[in-house]
């Protein structure tokens, strides 16, 4: 091995060591020979590992002692050297040849591996509903490993993470000055007129560039900056186009600052002309219908209270949304920002505890006009939430 | 319904139609009476949808007969009846609570859909190896639909994807464009003290803008940025961080334009300072094999007769790679640019025909350095490929 060049620690090794005690105990408990994560948040969380690799197979395995072992793709074992916290033999590569091959398949080598270690029979826990854990995969461990038991682990991991710690937390706070900067920069150009297209290019600029005050540079978001307008901001995930934008539509900004992969989503809403009554109306109701999910969201509640606060205060105002508002953040590489546990939706009764946050995902997407003002928060030990960024909490009405 | 404010249209419905008899052909072949389609590049080249929606269970269908069916979350079908081509009666949302649910799956509520249309029995394929269809997905299609048989039918679409129509080539021509004016913007703004994510902020820049000459802006690119510089550049999956760029050291910019959602990759390096020997000697070898893969890129040629001649030559001066020198490319959404059909390498016998497009990736990740000159071509009818981009193909030195 050459002399390592290593990426800045995101974590301590300490950490990383506590980590996988808890993980440890919980695998105990759960009767858990061996953990398949498949996740790239996992295995960031669990091994450091950082790359845009995860659209080949690869993962990290728990197993019953020792450090993780990450496993993925041969020219990608140099991207693990670099960020993993483990020793290199903890690190296994495979064969270009079984990349997007119809003979065969990397979970067949994995498998052989796995045997080498012992680590073939047992309780094996994968992520049975991850994207990164495909159909095929799952039958060619359960092909390769005829002595093992399978359990779904989907969110095992997860929930984990879902309390974050002091220094998670302060990333989230960086992230936040970022996504603050996207949304002065937003309110700075928008204008009848400019192009979709280079307006995104500012929401790029103003989330990547090195900030001199904060001492840090933006990293890329889960998701890409979302901007509809008008009649299309009644669907909440279309991107964007290089037209420009038309007098008298609002357009909703869902965007994220990213901070050593941490994540902290804001969304505003913005309308060149005069808004409709119907829209302000609504509007009216969300602000209300925040402030008492705000005043729901504390230690010991539910995630269902801020659900009732905000869906209650909704309905006060004859709006129906039938969508959930908001979801548990942190950690994150695309597809989602979100950590895929708790929701803030009637039925969820996940006690709320210090250092849990969430996107207080606040849209309305109507059949013709969508409209979201939203917040990210930190569960606090005692009273309101952390709020994470200071941007008015308005709709701004550009004439 | 509203009236509807569509996104404008990448194909013409003629041509959605032609695709579903070519289709429906190939299906009869194969005996499938369904195909469930989960790739959001398919499921864009046969529907027409688009949004990043893909972090949440989602699929077309293409049943024995009709047009495709769109099925996906409820308030994606807003995004949805504003890019397929198909009537709304034609889109099916599932409703919210299935979202990331413990309790019921997305997949649950296809199959009571199947069945209303008697489309839950027969053979039905299934992308088994995609990203969007987990193994928890298969699990509940296979309980859900026990009168089915599932075949696996990953790479049944992109194949049928794999020759591009003129205006395809078209789209990447454009894409083209792009990612030129962002290696260029590269080469005036690298040098040393310049901060890597202040770098991507430019490489952004460059390939989102509208031009006024082209009367095009750009898209999101399927993978971000890729700029290891030194060491770092050993892998090739890295992405950027916040420190300034050293001198002398080496990094490789592996990007692509992206237009209507068809890419062109196009990768260099940069060296500020004086490269070492060895990497000279490198880059000769690859701009050798580079003519020589070119040279042997010709309709009627095998894959593998590409990645003969370009191997045969690195290995003439003591170069081993081991991995793939290309793929296939055109249409996708994260997380590769790569359409996961042909590879460049030896043993692939697929036989080239005019209208294939590839990203001929010649990149060297060594043990403690990267070099990449790369070219995206078409096959042509006749001749030499055509090579997307006019960038000087050799390594930029900055002293």
């Amino acid at each position: 091995m050459p002399e390592l060049q290593r990426t800045p620690e995101r974590y301590t090794t300490e950490e990383y060591e506590a980590r996988l005690e808890k993980i440890r105990a919980r695998m105990e408990r759960e009767g858990l020979d061996l953990l398949i994560l498949s996740d790239p948040s996992n295995m960031a969380w669990v091994a450091g590992y950082g790359g845009w690799s995860f659209y080949v197979h690869q993962c990290v395995l728990v197993g019953p002692d020792g450090p993780p072992v990450w496993y993925g793709r041969g020219q990608d074992a140099n991207g693990a050297y670099r960020t993993v916290w483990m020793e290199p033999e903890y690190v296994i590569g495979y064969p270009d040849h079984y990349v997007q091959s119809t003979e065969r398949h990397p979970m067949d080598y994995l498998c052989a591996k796995l045997a080498e270690r012992g680590w073939d029979k047992g309780t094996v826990g994968v992520e049975m509903d991850n994207y990164w854990f495909s159909a095929r995969a799952y039958e060619r461990l359960q092909s390769g490993l005829p002595n093992a038991k399978f359990k779904d682990t989907t969110g095992f991991i997860n929930w984990q993470r879902a309390v974050k710690s002091e220094k998670e937390l302060d990333y989230m706070r960086q992230a936040a000055r970022i996504v603050e900067r996207m949304h002065h920069r937003i309110a700075d150009k928008v204008e009848v007129g400019i192009r979709k297209c280079d307006l995104v290019a500012e929401i790029y600029d103003a989330g990547l560039r090195y900030d001199e005050w904060y001492g840090h540079g933006g990293d890329y978001p889960a998701i890409v900056p979302l901007l509809p307008s008008g009649p299309d901001a009644a669907a909440p995930h279309l991107t964007w186009d290089d037209l420009p934008m038309k007098p008298d539509e609002g357009t909703f900004f869902e965007i994220a600052g990213c901070y050593q992969r941490y994540h902290v989503p804001l969304s505003r809403t913005i309308y060149l002309g005069n808004p409709p009554q119907e829209i302000l109306d609504a509007e009216k109701a969300v602000l209300e219908g925040m402030d008492a999910g705000l005043e729901a969201a504390r230690a010991g509640n539910l995630c269902e209270d801020i659900a009732k606060a905000f869906f209650g205060t909704l309905e006060k105002y004859g709006i129906e949304k039938d969508n959930r508002a908001g979801y548990s953040i942190g950690l994150s590489y695309p597809p989602d920002w979100g950590e895929r546990t708790m929701s803030i939706r009637r039925g969820d009764k996940t006690v709320l505890q210090p250092g849990m946050t969430f996107h207080f995902m606040t849209g309305l997407w109507m059949e013709n006009w969508g409209y979201e003002t939203t917040e990210s928060i930190a569960i606090t030990a005692d009273g309101a939430p952390e709020v994470f960024c200071d941007i008015p909490r308005k709709m701004l009405i550009k004439a």
